[in-house]
């Protein structure tokens, strides 16, 4: 049977029968569910999730939209919500509560805390943290054991949690002291390699690779792909307690979802907080319009430069003819050093301490590009047409060129360094914000140069 | 004692003592040794892992960039790097062969087959597959089982495997039957939990979340993050038989390096294989000249243009002033739009088959943000200086702004929808690519109407 004909007009029956529905799901990985009922009413997803076991309700509701699961559970009677946020993983619960407002945060909290107040001081811990730091993508359930456990008793412990589903991983286990203070952590894979009297405190590795519970979770990404780690513990930074772990598939998603968002600000926008498709119209129209004003009113520079500039083009109205070709090399020769420049920063391969290495690359690379195109572009405005002088229009737009490239590879590379040395994000709106300063940049660049050559040829 | 001080004056000391040697280098993981043995000379690293134990050697070896490996393997003799070679992880010694020439990889494969024939086998397997592909990135390393298996026997197999260092994902048990045929998965969990006289075919997952050998990496990211998987298992498209497994932190770095190669792309060049200062000066001359001057003979077009309209131009020179705010302008609502389509072609949101809807949603989105704008333009080049034509010159930068908006956002995100159709990679330069488009096109915008509006009041 297919997933999609299994949610169409036979819904209706297998709703009637609770037994055949849940046999019928459980063919199908939660993920794909999730997925198709994402495209259903909210309304008729209430209902399919009241016939199955909560369970299972849960594992498809934590896969759906954060929205959606406030749409969903808007439509459920109060029982049977809390039955459904009980069952689900901690950190989902935690960012279904955290998207509400705050009265019906605390109105949630109190359902919560009258079923079970555990979970309720579970959740409270996860929300303290911001979303997008370690804190905010730890799960409170993994296994933390006293270093005098025994090997055999550890492997127990693993067993019912795994049974009861309550350790999003078993596959490293945590050992702590005093006061939740981690020690060290042995993996499943030492755990069946010891001797089953063994203690943990004699197998068990000190050196923790771990972060701080408020480490940006990109960071928390690159950690975890430098040492091929499956799961990396979270810190308190004061007392080294052990608050939680960010396991390893959790960074996949964050590291896909960051390089979204760093397209998008690098292509001159707000990064959306959803996909395109599910984004409102006029936040899309907010999130890119402010930028497109920003930058226009920034563009208002090239009108004054040309503006100061009007008796030479109306003396030589050819000059005129390369200026849209002249600034937009420079803006391909900035935007690739600014490329370059933002993805070594963020992946750890650059820092601005190495700005005079890469001020001096990338005036000589803008020397090499620039002779390049320079060539080329000479011939260009010496051949075209019955130009009335050839060779000063050319050495005016080769030189230009060469000029301009330069300008544009040591602009490129410098302002994401310098935006970094701030604090900044560099990849904020940088390429056509860089683009905006080298078409200003540039059009300078070219009328002085004009009248240099010009001036020199009239003498 | 800090890792940096041990790679120090120390190290000619400590190389007279192994023993010591060997336990100081433990003290730290082996992807910290890695970055700084990086920075060392080769002779120097050559000399070190010759003091090392092979096993741990090979550990550092093989976290050093490739061409690195080459550098120090040829310093060793035969002998020695045939035993490194032999312990370094399969993916990895597979990597190091592949970037050989082919001389220098028979002469390796003969060398390491008379120490192990099998190995050779193993590393011929992993050769067949392109790097880039789930077949390229996958280990032939997993602990795979028959059905009737029992589960303490299956326990114990996982032991054996661990202890040797021969799985490098013990967590999961791959279930093969007749010719390697994949017909299940247990995991380590599943293992620890079930009784131990259970057969694995008993306890088994028979829907396996598998990829192909051939599947492109980008796909095998997407299938782990999407099913949150710890390892996907690889097999052949014909006989369904089990070739190996790609491991999740494999995939974390596939997604930064897929994101990096993204970036560069949309920023015009061609990606580096390396990061920026590993890259000779005249690869990345080469890697972005090559594009700068495609470019740069694309916007020919927009001095074509120039010309046609360069009696417009002589009769009114402040219709120049313009021209570098509006291309900008509609190069920035078309990177925007870009931006965002393809980085939703990317992660799955969106297809070629939703064209109409994105059209329909660039259209009005061009309306809505060129409107905007154009209230913004028509002031500045009503207001701006001593006009002659305040009115017509307004009209034609407000109108031509729409327009070119318009345009923009349509080309934009058209443009890679039609590269994916035609099964090309929508980030191919496309950032600059569709600048320029939008150049042209603005600038033919623009003129037609000047023309229109100045020619209608001139009536």
């Amino acid at each position: 049977m297919r997933l999609a004909t299994l949610l169409g007009p036979d819904l209706k029956a297998l709703q009637a029968d609770p037994e055949a529905l849940r046999e019928a799901f459980r063919e199908f990985h939660p993920e794909d569910v999730a997925e198709l009922l994402d495209d259903l009413p909210p309304k008729d997803v209430a209902e399919l999730l009241k016939a199955l076991p909560t369970e299972m309700a849960a594992d498809f509701l934590e896969r759906l939209p954060v929205e959606k699961q406030h749409d969903i559970v808007e439509l459920l009677e109060d029982r049977d919500a809390v039955e459904l946020l009980t069952e689900m993983d901690p950190d989902d619960r935690a960012d279904f509560i955290e998207e509400l407002d705050d009265h019906e945060q605390k109105a949630i909290l109190e359902k919560l805390g009258e079923a079970d107040p555990e979970i309720v001081e579970e959740t409270q811990e996860l929300l303290r943290f911001d979303p997008y730091t370690a804190g905010g993508l730890m799960t409170t359930e993994y296994v933390g054991l006293a270093p005098e456990t025994k090997v055999w008793e550890a492997i127990e412990e693993v067993r019912r949690h795994a049974r009861e589903g309550e350790a999003e991983t078993v596959y490293y286990i945590y050992v702590v002291g005093y006061g939740d203070k981690l020690l060290g952590v042995v993996s499943l894979r030492d755990l069946i390699l010891s001797e089953p009297a063994q203690a943990l405190a004699d197998i068990m590795t000190e050196k923790v690779v771990k972060v701080s519970a408020t480490t940006e979770q990109e960071e928390v990404a690159r950690i975890i792909a430098r040492y091929d780690l499956a799961a990396v513990p979270v810190v308190d930074d004061e007392h080294e307690e052990l608050l939680g772990v960010v396991t390893v598939d959790d960074v996949v998603d964050v590291v896909i979802e960051e390089a979204t968002e760093d397209a998008q600000r690098m292509g001159g926008m707000v990064p959306l907080d959803e996909s395109y498709f599910a984004t409102g119209f006029f936040e899309l129209v907010w999130k890119r319009g402010i930028w497109l004003v920003l930058l226009f009113f920034g563009q208002f520079l090239t009108a004054t430069v040309m503006e100061s500039n009007e008796a030479a083009l109306a003396t030589m109205v050819e000059l005129a003819i390369f200026i849209p070709l002249i600034i937009s090399t420079g803006g391909n020769a900035g935007s690739q050093s600014s490329t370059l420049i933002i993805r070594a920063l963020s992946v750890g391969e650059a820092s601005p301490r190495d700005w005079h290495r890469i001020l001096g690359r990338e005036v000589l690379m803008g020397v090499a590009l620039g002779l390049l195109v320079a060539g080329i572009g000479f011939m260009r405005a010496y051949f075209a047409g019955d130009r009335v002088e050839p060779l000063e229009l050319g050495l005016t737009v080769g030189v230009s060129i060469v000029a301009v490239v330069i300008t544009a590879t040591v602009v490129g590379s410098m302002v994401p360094l310098l935006m970094r040395r701030a604090g900044l994000d560099p990849a904020v709106s940088s390429t056509p914000f860089i683009a905006s300063l080298v078409d200003v940049l540039g059009l300078l660049v070219y009328f002085a140069v004009a009248r240099a050559i010009v001036g020199s040829f009239v003498h």
